[in-house]
Formats: structure tokens, sequence, C-alpha cells
């Protein structure tokens, strides 16, 4: 029988990167987010600012590339008009994003920001409804059909979005690495309980963007 | 068309369940989480006996089952030897459970607590390897076999299982009631991060035992 | 505890729907598929225009409108360039989407048939990329969302996706009706596989268009 | 980036598989299908002989062991009085194992067939409700787990539970090949059905015996 052993990597100056199985996950690099003017930038600017979140997200999508990691975006439902009327339930955080029209269709905020753009190589999941980019899309027979079995996560939200996708990765089987200072949040708890608290759990490492570039330095050809 | 009002309850008073659509989750009331001498009681008692965790889901279960609200259980993986060895990849949550061997198969601690027992009429879904009662189990199917639209969840502990079904149970489209203190956890920092922090935003309302057991006594009939 | 008899109905005449809980689902009204000139149009008109497919798909959708049923579309992947050639592996049905670039988006193929253009309480699902209408997308929470139970099926092509969406549906939960004279395929041996030999298993009732509108004319008011 | 061939095997004799991404499925080799005196065993028994379903179930199992290619159960919900009673709704395929108490829990029809008892590497997914091995079930994360993309398919029956999931198996991204003989029907023409007219749609490869013997006598290793 074939060994399997078991890759879990205590620190990451050993955890090491394959092509042929590995993904990096961008999770909801929309302007409304991450750009001046947006609807919510104000609100995760702190945080944003002081980590240095855009730097290292930019850094790291080039890094992949370069890396021949190929790299999915995990997109959140632009708003349309109509979308929530006829439902019988909505969940609190589906409510706010109705309020806000957050990422509206159509308009500038729900653009991507201009340097994230999704390249040709790129594959771009359906959007989704809630905060975790697998639920009810096609991201995980994404990953499947391209082999990948390993994500590397940047993107916004940390405590809603990046912490439901990560949640549900593990859950469904993927092997997770979180780079932390390429995330952001509201405030400094919000972030600390998804970092410090939450991800631990589900995601087998979280690293600074400088571990995982380096990492990213050595990856292993398929 | 059918005017399908969107029913988000601003505050519990006016909260009201219905027996054909409203179902009782009940999380991993294993003996080794809520039973003293199990193995994982002495990290959980302080906040369960501060709020009161153990008599509140006895209410709470015993007042949905007089209401008519079917009860389901959620039950984490019991260890079987095997269980993980030859898993290529693990998330850390997993880790520590196998090291733990915690609700082994065969022994007192992996068994439900005697007073959770369930019932002829209660529905039991398939175990749980994680944290989300819903991933890769068979209880979303189960709730809706039985028309059930929305739940009202209680159990241990907050941060992991009990926030991460909530999670899943939002995503998949069903309306949730947590009872905060018919949950608990290993420290005040964790239980605030998921009653405070996560659970607010996928849980329609965060409620007390007292007012759960209010609107049970006034349940819709079928 | 509540009754919940079971809604096992052996004839159809007795099959009543509710409004409530009951949706109409669409499957793949494109133009490749049912109108004159699609790419696959030449392959299924023998039994589409023997059983009369189009005009019972129209009459089906326009009563569920006038009772009140939601109508709800599953549409497959618009083919776009570079969708299959980065995937490791590929199911023989895709391989074949792939070479014949079906319902390719921006074209009037991968347009819906006018007649059937969604209206504006019409909720369409995300595109789903092998067969299944719930396979990767968003349909199964749109359903919940709507509190619906139970769907009517109609659409294309009756052995791929029609098939995979009822098998689908049933193994969710669903209680399905087809209708089996609002679908079609290349053969009758494909059609007979389909509708006589697996559809049974799984939809509780497969009936005719005029079945299916006598049932709509007396739903259920929610 | 990556080059990420399309592996898509034109003919048998090129097909090879590795250890380190494929697993056998076995699905439902249980004494009420594939023994003297089961409950179903008369239904299935004339094309099972005439194909010898069961001695190249048994090869196949045999080689994969030998091989190094892990070997995964699918096994169907065990009945239990009580499993159905509360249903509200209820598909006819499950409404038939209901009325036969087929695969009954605790009896000799619902134990495994001697020979095909479950060996220490191999794995057990929870069971499946309906036909799908996948559905509702954690198939799914124990073939991510141990790192499987492809899967080799063998049991019963050929239009219910071997096409369900192979058609899911497609859906959710995986590699499918389908070994027809070793697995049987109630008749030709069901088989012919499955055999013929759907799983050539989603398996990439459906083979004899012998020819998988032959791919599994020159595994890659991992």
């Amino acid at each position: 029988m074939t060994s399997s052993p078991l890759h879990v990597d205590a620190n990451m100056p050993n955890r090491t990167f394959d092509q042929g199985s590995t993904g990096l996950l961008v999770i909801d690099p929309y302007n409304d987010f991450i750009s001046d003017g947006g609807k919510l930038w104000n609100r995760i600017r702190a945080i944003a600012e002081a980590n240095q979140c855009i730097a290292h997200m930019l850094e790291v999508v080039s890094a992949a590339r370069t890396a021949g990691i190929r790299v999915f975006y995990a997109l959140h439902r632009r708003y349309r008009p109509g979308d929530y009327e006829t439902w019988r339930y909505i969940a609190p955080v589906q409510k706010a994003a109705w309020t806000s029209k957050v990422f509206e269709k159509g308009t500038w905020g729900g653009e991507i920001r201009r340097e994230f753009e999704p390249q040709p190589a790129d594959v771009v999941a359906s959007e989704h409804w809630c905060s975790s980019a697998f639920a009810n899309t096609d991201l995980d027979v994404l990953l499947k059909r391209h082999g990948i079995q390993r994500i590397i996560v940047i993107g916004l939200i940390a405590h809603t979005c990046v912490e439901a996708s990560v949640r549900f990765a593990a859950e469904l089987g993927y092997d997770v690495t979180v780079v932390k200072d390429a995330t952001a949040d509201y405030s400094d708890e919000e972030m600390h309980a998804a970092l410090d608290i939450n991800l631990p759990n589900y995601a087998t490492a979280v690293v600074t963007a400088r571990e995982v570039l380096e990492a990213l330095a050595s990856v292993v050809p398929a």
C-alpha cells in the first residue's frame, strides 16, 4: 500500500509547495473593499495600511504566477436589484450586503481592483452569496479539475469571507495556508478572532507574506 | 406570485416558531465534553457552570419535544484506530482530535451524556469529521426530508462545532437561532469571538435559553 | 410531535401543489437546443416535435406563473474560450461540449429562446458545468431561500441534464415531478432510458403536461 | 505555468493509473445483493452469473490491493426501523427500500459478503440514503484526504447506485473508470441503459475486468 505520509508542517521554513497540487485563492479583491473610494475601504483602511495588506496581496499573486502556481478568484455576489426581495429567510450578513448594495454589478465598486484583474491562465469561480467561497459555487470542482489539493489564501476580510472559506476548505479536505498580512478586517478584535482564535484550527499554517514568498521561490515543478 | 415576506425578526419577543418547519439541533452532547470525568470537561467547566449550559441544554431539548419541534443530533466522529494514519493532509483541529482520541468509539467518553440520549422520534445525523455538522454528513438531507427550514442550535463548543455548523447552515439557506447560554467554550475570549463577533453575522438571532423557552411555549402547530 | 404525514401520491389526479413550497425548474431552454438553427436542434427535433415539447414547456411556464409558482432557471455553462484547456481530467460529456462550443457565450446559440426569457420574479441559478443543475451551483440555496421543497421539472435533454438534475434533487431531499412531454432527447432509446427506466426511481411522478396543467390550475395559495 | 496536460485516454491499453491519485470504489457488496439467499440476488442473478460479476469484483479488489491502490467502500443505508416514517417526502427508490427492508441492520442481508470484508487499510465511507455514494456522505472528503483524483468503480447495481455514483463523481471533478463486467442489474435493458447510454457520458472509460487488471498490473508507484 502506498505510504501516504502525513504532510503536516510544523513550521513554515520547511513548508514547500508543488505546482501540480497547489493553488492560490484570492478572495474578493473588489474596489469596494480595497480601493480608495470603495464602500468598505474606510472600514478596513487602518488595518490594511498597517499590515500593508494590498502590497502583500500583489506580491503573493505575482510570485504565484512566476512560480507556476495557478491563481483562483473567489468573488462575492455582485449586488443586483431583486436579489433578496423574495427570500423567505436571510442571514444578517446578507441583509447588510443588501442594504449597502456592496459590490454592485455594473458599478466601479463591483469591479476587481485593476492590479488584480484576472489573467488568461487564472480561474474565476462563480460568485458566492454569503461568506464561503466554496458554498454554492464551482470552486471545489474547478480546484479538483486542476488537480489542486492545497490552497494558499489571501484577500478580504479576515473574519467573514476568509475565515469562512478556510473553514470550508478544511471541511472539504484541502490543506490550507493563510497569509496573515495579506488580509485585513474592520477592527483589531475581529482580525484577532480570525487569525489567532479560529484560523489556526483549520489552516495548517498561518504565515507572513515574506514566508510564503520564500516558499513560492522554491516551488517543486509539476 | 406568492408574497414570501421576509421573516427577519429584529428582536426575540416577536420571534415565533412553527412545528412544520423548525428543528432543534443538538451538537456533540458527549460525555467527553459535558460530563464530569470527560476528557474536555475541565477545559469548558468554568464557562459551562457559569452560564448553566447543561441545565439550559436540557430545558431546551425538553421544551422542544413538548412543543412538537423535532430534535436532530449532530455528532462528531467517534475516534477509531486507523482514522487518520493514511491521510495525506489533516487540519490542525483534526490532528488534535487524533492525538487526544476524543469521543473514542466504544468508550464512555464517546457516548452521549445520559440525559441527552436520543428518543425514538429524534433524528441522528451521521458523524462529522471536522467541525461543521453539515459537512460530509446527511444532516442537510434529513432536515429537508422533514421539511425543516429553520434551526435552533445548542451544544458544544461555541467557536468550533457550533460556529461551524451555524456558518454552514446559513450558507446552505437555513434560518438559525443560537441559544447563547446553552453552549460553552474553553475561554471567555473564544466564547466572545463566537457569540459576539461571528455568530451574529450568520444567526438571525442569538438569544438566551429563557427567550427560546418562551418562544417554544407558543409554537404554531403544523 | 408533528404528524408529518408522508406525501407520496400514487397517481397524479390527487397530486396537488402549494405556492409556498413548490417551484418550477426550467432546464437549458437555449437556442442551441430548442430553436431552429441551434447547434443541437436537429438532433432533438424529431422527438421534440412529436411530443410538442416546446409548446408544452411554454404552457407549463405560463401556468406556473399564473398559479404563483416561482420559476427557477438552470442553465448550462455557456462556452468561453479557455474553459477546459487547463483541466487535468474531463468527463466525456464535457469534452463534447468543449468540441462543439455549444451554448457559446455571446452568441445566439447561448441565449435563452426568446419566449423563455426570465421574468423579473424568476430566479436564475448559476451555470452548471456538467449535467446536474445542482452540482457546483447555487440552485439548492436559492430553492431553500424561497422555501421550495418540491420541484416540477421541464427542459432539455432527458437523459443528461434533466435526469442528472432529478437524480440530484432526490438525493438532496426534494420531491420531484417530471413533465414527460415537456422534455426531449436525441433518440427514442435515450428518451426511454430516462423517462421509463431511471426517472421513476427518483421522481415521485412522471406526468404529462396536461396533468401538470390541471394540478397548477388548483394550486394551494401560500 | 504548469502544463497540466489533459489526460483523456481514448483507449484502455494506454490507460494507466498511479498509486498516489487512484482509488477503487466498491459499491454495496451486501449479501442482499450478491449472495445466494439475499433479498435481491434472484433479481440480478441472471446478469451477474452471465458476466461473472462477483468473480470479477473479487479479482479487481485483489489486484487493487496488490497494486497499492487504496480501496474505498460505499455502502447503502442499512435499514433501521423508524428510518422513513417521519419523512415528509420520499423518492420512489427509497420507498422501495423501506418496503423491502433491504440491507437491514443487524441481519445477514445487511452484512458485506464475506470475501469483500474491508481490510485494515481500506476506507469505509458513511452510508448513503439514496443511490449516489457521494450524496450526504463523507466519500468526497475521504477521497480528498487520501489524495485521490481518479476512481475505478465496481459493484451494484448498474443503473441505480453505480450510475448515480459515477454521475456524481464526474460532477464533483473525479476521473472515472467503470468496470462493466464487475457490475450487474435486474434486466438487460437496465444494464444497457447504464453501461451503453449513460455511463459513457460521465466515465472516461468503461472497460472489462481484464483490461483494468492489466492496467493495475503496471501501476505507477507513488
